[in-house]
């Protein structure tokens, strides 16, 4: 089965809608919904009374409606009673400001009489309906991602610093706090991040960020416990969100879930929404490892900074086809009806204000009907030769206020490399060189590109080392392999960590000024970065041929035991990157996931199925392997076929 | 009489100076002072300690030089002994941070010390000056508008709440509280919106905001009932001040004034000030449903952004005589004399730094004259056949921060309906729909415009559907009708309140991106907003003609009753807006003030006055209806008649 | 001797990194380094617990390779045990925050508990290393410049308050607190200013800043007084740094310093960084009244908002000369080595992540081989017969919110005028008319040019006045002479203080809207701002030619005494301001330090040495006064000589 709903809150409805709402669901063939995420105030509307009536009732209403439920447990938003009750566990910003309640997420996860009101009603919920034969997922809180540094969050932070130090002189020296007299002679004077006089010391909220991300993990853990114990053979999960505010290093805690669920709201409202929405699948699949569950996106709006986008007809259909593509069990959405009031009265959903009779609803009956019969073929791997890094503590290194340059973009560089992939038409997969496992896995790929992997461990390091000496073809951008783990530089020329496979030394950053270039002497430009580099080794393929770099090394290619590792010292555009790639693609022997496709046009491979996406306005004419059929229609479909402008097609072989 | 004059704070100056002042005064023609507006601390220099003899010798000397005094109660900015004797007494903001004196305006109009010291001082003045010749005028306090978050505010807030809502079910009802688990079980849980997570509540935000209106109203009546037991028959004013920080509702505030007394400076520094100042005079009229008082404005400065703009000659004159065309009873300024110090020190006066040697009070000087020439004649009624709605709590419901689109701005769209009815020449009221007597008073109206009339009542759409079933013309734009008093969305399309007297059915909204424009089918372009629009009876006058919305309706037009409706989908700008809302008023019978005018001359019909005014550079030809004299210096005009660039002539039938 | 080295911070490297450390010092020339800047928590890991073998051993290591010690009291970073010792030592915002430790500079100037810990480590330092053979100077602190608003602060700001205005009267007539009621009845009711509703008084910020100069000064002194006790002969300093938040008078501050010691970091990447290395020399050389100290500046980055631009080749040595060639005792660097963590980890070093194999510490080891052949001949004097008005309060009056113009920039105009005389080869000091002894010092001077002298005392004026009168040419631009020493505007029209000297009067400001230009009708341009100016003897040189001023003066010159006097109301162009102060210079007998540079080309004279720069792309042929020899090197150069793109010769006359 592919799963196909959305965030569904009956509670916010009076009763008479409840049962047009599982009638609609079943015009639009919805398979499961996510039920109770932020319904602790009608579940347990004083401390320690119960109202499950009223979800009782749904429950059986979805059940006997035929639709599976994954439900929630309501943790994300403790009840205005939590605040009068537990003044403590509410958050303390770095400013000392403790948050109230009359948003959501406010709550301080380190707070004991939080965890323990979390415990309460999640036992609640499992012992009431741990054996639902509605229930098919257990969907724990929403969104882990909070922040506090309240005195309860700095105790808990020395614990966890303790463990990883041991003692400290070890923390000392970790984060270099010998810098500016900050060398600690008590744990009592640790304190989480807070507001000081100038630059904090950037290991500090370093290692802030990761004790944050157990700390979140410790009260997911605590609940799937709880959950599992109560229906051993209910799958767990929590949806995984993004952001640069999210203190949670997804590709550690994808271990801990039975199923990857992600949220995944692309920002761009044009045609690069598609590239987002392609790297959000990837990188989902990467953590999962295989197949995962697309939780949440937006129907149908885009949104971008300061503004929602309509999607235009067809592109719903799209998106959500592109993660099933990329490995999603089905496509679930944030939310099944819109609401009439509350803070996010504007967001998308499938039943929209206006009601069904909308495009939006329109499309989902068709979409409906498409995953229906898509399900018995999908579940196919998706396979692919290429693999970019991902890093969450680089991100969060990045992100500090003594870099070279403020803009700095880690996410963007990655998504670049995945774009350029993406553009060059090849399968892309995601490794995370701070995941155990790590060099293990890369004997999966003939390349692997690391864009700003700012942080890398000795024992990562070596394993890229070996996979080059071993034949992989490796792509350094400018930015990775910069420090250690804790973020101190490793020394003696940039990049410290490869500059052996790669056969160069920097020995000087020069970051562009805003708006300006460097000329390459390829013809192309070097954008944001430059750098004066010294082979030491590796061959110059392109160089600098501007500024005082002129005739400096700028793209290099290093044999390297039997493997080639190459370092691209600028930051390049997108059309360049491609065409880097595209040749680093070819020395590697790795090949399109389908040559000849015509521009807009996108395919992607899971096990027999080809997902064909027109993004273009015009119809594109794909050459296809051989005889088989619409996997929709089952109609069948020899190439070349026609793929209409905004259309899709899942061709699969006789 | 026409009021002329401005703040005086001789408290700022040795009493030489006050001399000099009256002489300028008389000077200037000079008729009333508004006096002690921030005069606490040298009123009661210590609690319970007064010190009035300087202002009755002020006072004394005002009168002997014939100028009328409008006495300000100090109440806006308690002096420094406030603070450390009621520091319960000060502001706290969202953050929790208790304000401090050493500006103005620090106080919690929630806080009982306040409110006793504030009666106290007040009563201290009606007793000692209700029966002074001078006092023409009780002008309490200043541009109410403070904020405040502290508990003593929270128990206010929640008495409010109890009476607006009986009980807590009610108010979890029209807040949506269902939303991310917000419900409350005890009125105790309630808190003014505070530092919290994520996006606040909007009922909440919105609920505190009328709450803040009502809470200031009840300070400004209890010093206002206390004046009039003093002194039965001298009116009492406060001064009316807008910002989108201002929590309150104007409109709402008109009936409990004597007389309605507007603070107004117009932020452009071009032409287009021209059209803001007519805005401002038009919607103060509003207010008070006939004549108002310019209570503050600029004498020659523009405030722009972070810089102050000097007038251009001509311009304070021109402006002020545009407030009094509109139905002011005269022309008052901050302030008379140019301050030597505080935070003020560079604000606008008539008597400059540079002293009466300048031209802006030899601008001044001709002022007066005119004035005082035209106050026999002045006072007639402005009459309008268009109105334009304005409501203060669509303006803070518009202000939040999960709305489709950042830069929705209240007080541009209604300005810019305004612009265009004034660019057409035509004579302009505003209405109300959240005021008692909405429905009664549309019969003066010909056409009605609601520009982002986001909230409205099921009274006020229904008064508004009789208006058109009776004839009258309503031109509905976007974001009008779309959500009840609490912020509730009107669901089964937008915009629900006025779906059926449109004949339009809006299923989605499309928001542009900065910067960009769509086509629409008559060959001009829509900006910041767009919209699927399906008609359901009303006809289509203007399609889109670009994007997916190609061949949508955009402008609609529908016959209801013996009226007509019509939607305004898409934004326009200025000449498409303006020559829409020609047509409509073509088709209504409604005409401009005077046909034929030259670019850049305005005309306004007070009673039998017509004010002529040329912005532009070039002298305007403009014909005239009759044989007239100049009514201010009495010399006889008839058409056509010349006016200066930059020249005001006001034209009174023979 | 010259000095030549730069903050080095043994206490964060291993003992083996310390002998390479002064290996490579040895090998680069280094004469001093600052040692112990930010080391108290290595000197004083707990309270009263002192280590102090290590700083024992590398003081030794220094002195045994021939290095000198600025040793530092380390006072500028608590350690984190401070913090839980003493809380209240701890700063506090305006709006209340008590930051916490975690970065530097995190402490209360005002706090007695700051204070004594404060004078014990620096107590202890005197005692251990008084005498040491190689403590050349001690160097107090690091950047005073703090801010605190507690409650400490406020009683220690009230008696400061005391002292300076004696009575409350004379504080409220001072502070001008008639203005929005804010006159203070007891001096308790004075704070520090903290977050009010809306705009500060004026005077209350200006004082407030004045006395945190002063609080500051107190620290300094008394630790200065201290390290003098023990070590009688050796010279103190502290290292002076500017910037918009620093509360510093440092024209103050100098004669209360052995010597003059300054951090300058230039912060444009192109060739104007070449303007503001000279503006940097210039004004410490003017602080000083002769030679000092570049105690800090940028290796190989300038640091412009967000991004850190690595210096061209050659660029380093061309500013490290250009700072000894106007009066530097040598160059100082921050720093010697780049760290491998903290919250500086990116900024610029001598020795960098690279290690000495790297273009800086190259072009490290040719500096400090060329500053050790100039230190025979260096130490000249570098005279000047223009000057250019700094004033500190002047500036922190001008960075309120209530001022005409948003963007009015006290250190750009101050930088303008003095990169306008230096593109005229002219050279250049600096006054200070708010210290004493200024009227003395005009004397030596020709030209005095005063941009944005917002403030001035009788005195001063008066001896402005007097310097015109004796034969002196004065240049007075718009926002000069405008207020009394605390703010209070000189009535009767701009610039009160210079009306009579420049024989004008000023009756309206008006600044021009961002973008917009005003003509000049000598075909120049005025920028930012333009005024209405009635001459008063003056006559005018150049009018406006547009707007409404056309026709009115614009820059005016009016004889006086023996003198001349200019105003220049608008804001000019560089390359107008420069041809304006050329003509001024050939009326007053000012001429080039070398007459016919090339483009490109800088001089400086000092004693009897010409330092030329060429800062250009092309060889610069310059004419030389007579027969010599380079410097540096020792080879005789007569004129006409060719110094390269990039290069710097140092001429010396046979």
């Amino acid at each position: 089965m592919l799963f196909f709903g959305g965030d569904y809150n009956p509670e916010q409805w009076p009763q008479e809608v409840w049962a047009e709402d599982v009638a609609l669901m079943r015009q639009a063939g919805v398979t499961m919904v996510s039920l109770g995420v932020f319904a602790w105030s009608h579940l347990e509307p004083e401390e320690g009374r119960f109202t499950f009536d009223w979800l009782d009732r749904i429950m059986d209403l979805l059940h006997d409606g035929g639709i599976k439920v994954a439900l929630a447990t309501p943790t994300a938003s403790p009840p205005p009673w939590f605040t009068l009750a537990h003044p403590e566990g509410l958050p303390v910003t770095a400013d000392g400001v403790r948050l109230t309640h009359g948003s959501r997420d406010t709550y301080c996860v380190s707070a004991p009489a939080y965890r323990a009101a979390a415990r309460r009603i999640a036992a609640e919920l499992a012992g009431r309906y741990a054996r639902h034969p509605a229930l098919a997922l257990w969907h724990v809180h929403n969104e882990y991602g909070t922040d506090c540094r309240c005195d309860l969050t700095a105790e808990a932070f020395r614990s966890w610093l303790r463990k990883k130090h041991g003692d400290l002189d070890a923390l000392n020296e970790s984060w270099t706090t010998a810098f500016w007299s900050q060398r600690y002679s008590d744990w009592a004077q640790i304190m989480p991040p807070r507001a000081t006089q100038y630059l904090p010391n950037p290991a500090h909220v370093l290692d802030f960020r990761r004790f944050l991300s157990d700390e979140l993990l410790g009260a997911f853990t605590e609940q799937r416990d709880l959950l599992r114990a109560a229906s051993p053979v209910v799958p767990i999960t929590t949806n995984f969100v993004q952001g640069g505010w999210v203190s949670v290093d997804h590709a550690r805690w994808a271990s801990e879930v039975d199923v990857v669920a992600v949220d995944h709201y692309p920002a761009a409202a044009g045609i690069e929404g598609e590239a987002e929405t392609a790297f959000g699948g990837d990188l989902a699949r990467g953590w999962a490892g295989g197949e995962w569950l697309l939780m949440e996106t937006a129907p149908n709006l885009i949104y971008t900074p300061g503004r929602m986008h309509a999607k235009e007809p067809g592109r719903l259909t799209r998106h959500s086809l592109n993660y099933v593509a990329r490995g999603s069990r089905g496509a679930m959405y944030f939310q099944w009806r819109q609401p009439r009031g509350g803070a996010e009265l504007f967001h998308s959903a499938l039943v929209p204000h206006a009601g069904p009779d909308s495009p939006v609803f329109r499309e989902a009956v068709g979409l409906g009907r498409a995953l229906k019969a898509l399900a018995p073929h999908a579940g196919g791997t998706v396979e692919a030769r290429v693999a970019v890094g991902w890093d969450a503590p680089s991100w969060w290194a990045l992100q500090g206020g003594g870099l070279p340059a403020a803009d700095i973009d880690y996410p963007a560089a990655v998504q670049q490399a995945h774009r350029a992939l993406y553009r060059a038409g090849v399968a892309t997969d995601f490794v995370f060189p701070g995941r155990e496992g790590f060099g293990a896995g890369l004997t999966a790929y003939r390349i692997v590109v690391l864009p700003h992997l700012f942080l890398i461990s000795d024992e990562s390091a070596a394993a890229l080392r070996e996979f080059v000496a071993g034949g992989g073809h490796l792509v350094v951008g400018h930015l990775s392999g910069i420090a250690d783990p804790a973020g101190r530089i490793r020394l003696g020329g940039y990049p410290g960590a490869f500059r052996d496979v790669l056969g160069v030394r920097v020995v000087e950053w020069r970051p562009l000024a805003p708006g300006t270039t460097i000329a390459l002497d390829n013809g192309d430009q070097g954008v944001r970065w430059s750098e004066r580099v010294e082979t030491a080794g590796a061959e110059t393929v392109v160089g600098y041929a501007g500024d005082v770099l002129a005739g400096a090394p700028a793209i290099t290619r290093n044999r390297f035991g039997k493997g080639v590792a190459w370092y691209v010292s600028p930051g390049l555009d997108d059309d360049a990157l491609r065409r880097l790639l595209e040749r680093v693609a070819a020395e590697a022997g790795v090949t399109p996931v389908l040559p000849g496709l015509p521009p807009g046009v996108e395919a992607v491979r899971q096990g027999d199925l080809v997902f064909l996406f027109n993004h273009g306005g015009t119809p594109g004419m794909v050459p296809l392997p051989g005889p088989g059929s619409n996997a929709v229609t089952g109609r069948a479909v020899t190439g070349p076929v026609t793929v209409q402008p905004g259309g899709v097609l899942v061709w699969r072989p006789a």
